[in-house]
């Protein structure tokens, strides 16, 4: 998926919003349980209860590993599901991934070639090379990790160089030699608040994945004010609040409410640029 | 295992070399691809082959992740197989992970929990809370990315700042704040030279793994003049130049030879500190 085409979603379904896949054994309902596949058998009744209302999804693949063989069929199952059922969905693996350049070629090729994901996070700690070999791939994204939404990202991405610079902002500046804003984006947390300014000033027209809104704390009023541009530019993802909004045989039901209510939000902060 | 163990092996063993088990599909030899479990045929073979010679196990993730639920049966199987025939080995599982805390603490319930790996490379980008759900787990060990051995890890890991630290001395200092020399360890590659000195002024007491010796040309002799403590304080990681020595039937033989020179050159450098 280009980026015309996510903008062009962006504008029909008046949301920006991406559902995190944060699929956890231990906290869905019990009734699912009694399935073959209960993490599959979740997210089926996640997405078809979301699809018209978010642009993307975003499984983190640690929740998936973690189930070991099994996990990684119901990553697999659901990724295809998607694929098959709602094409116009961009799939993200949230995998954070980073290694020496032939490893990250694997990785690129288990994600890309292998798997049908569109998307993959990346993290810049390794520098170039291990960035490249995701960038291999038309019409497939890398979202570099930028500035995070956790209390830890102060702990290296605010280090000011001695030009002045911070490390999250060298990377905004460094990664643009590797790829432009067609191949791609970064994450930065909503949790930053007037940061988002300070990275418009790097990266005008990338889009930014901004995990953070709900359960960590992040308002998506200030991420509009600040991060948005006129291509929208902003994927904002939304994981516990949505998927665990209800705990009973209605919990899908509920992840539509909690989806629909920020989806107006979003419609809302649609209309600055419309 | 603990840091005591870890020099015991050592001594026994006269090597701290760890045998990296990237094993590439499309790589190992022809006549394993009739196996039903062609990875772990190969991997099976390769242990078998030098397990007197090495004190660690190394295999990267990425090599598995990449064939799907295949590659992710034979990376179970590989790890109970080292378990059960040859615990002394300590395994390290090279994930390179690290994510805001509750899921790094699913990543860690993966590997440390469900999985039977001793050790997880973690990358500290995203910093503390990224970092330590790993920490808690008694005999386990985080393997924490400071100084890699690609030629991107001069992109931002070099980056000074304006306290006149460089990135990865920051890394350094500051993790330990989070853990001591018998949880955490560091990857510094073996192309890093005379950097191990720097290391050694923050990090005298902890064991380092340094990967980049032979396919990625890094000395032997340089990362012990520079790195060895005491203790020795080295695990060295092999992998291509070990496990693809040679492409015939004969590769398991070749591999032992690969993996006896190294351990030969080893056991020298090991009188150093005798």
């Amino acid at each position: 998926m280009n980026r015309e085409q996510l903008f062009e979603n962006i504008k029909r379904k008046q949301s920006f919003l991406c559902v995190g896949l944060d699929t956890d054994i231990k906290k869905i309902p019990q009734h699912l349980l009694q399935d073959d596949d209960p993490i599959f058998a979740f997210n089926k009744a996640i997405i078809d209860a979301t699809a018209d209302l978010c642009i993307a999804y975003k499984p983190n693949l640690a929740f998936y590993e973690c189930m070991g063989v099994k996990g990684w069929v119901a990553f697999e199952k659901t990724v295809n599901y998607i694929n098959d059922n709602y094409p116009d969905q961009l799939i993200i693996a949230d995998a954070k991934r980073g290694d020496i350049g032939n490893t990250s070629a694997m990785y690129a090729r288990c994600f890309f070639e292998e798997g049908r994901v569109d998307a993959v996070t990346v993290a810049p700690y390794m520098g170039e090379d291990s960035v490249k070999p995701f960038l291999g791939y038309e019409g497939k994204w890398v979202i570099l990790l930028a500035l995070t939404s956790n209390k830890g990202s102060h702990d290296f991405q605010l280090t000011t160089d001695t030009e002045g610079e911070r490390l999250f902002e060298k990377v905004l500046r460094k990664s643009q030699e590797w790829a432009d804003a067609d191949q791609l984006m970064y994450v930065v947390g909503a949790t930053q608040g007037k940061a988002f300014e300070d990275i418009r000033k790097i990266v005008p027209h990338h889009f930014l994945l901004v995990p953070g809104v709900g359960a960590q704390g992040g308002s998506l009023e200030e991420v509009c004010k600040y991060g948005m541009n006129s291509q929208c530019g902003l994927i904002v993802n939304s994981s516990r609040s949505i998927i665990y909004a209800d705990n009973t045989p209605a919990f899908a039901e509920a992840a539509r409410q909690a989806s629909k209510d920020l989806q107006q939000q979003m419609a809302k902060q649609l209309l600055e640029i419309a």
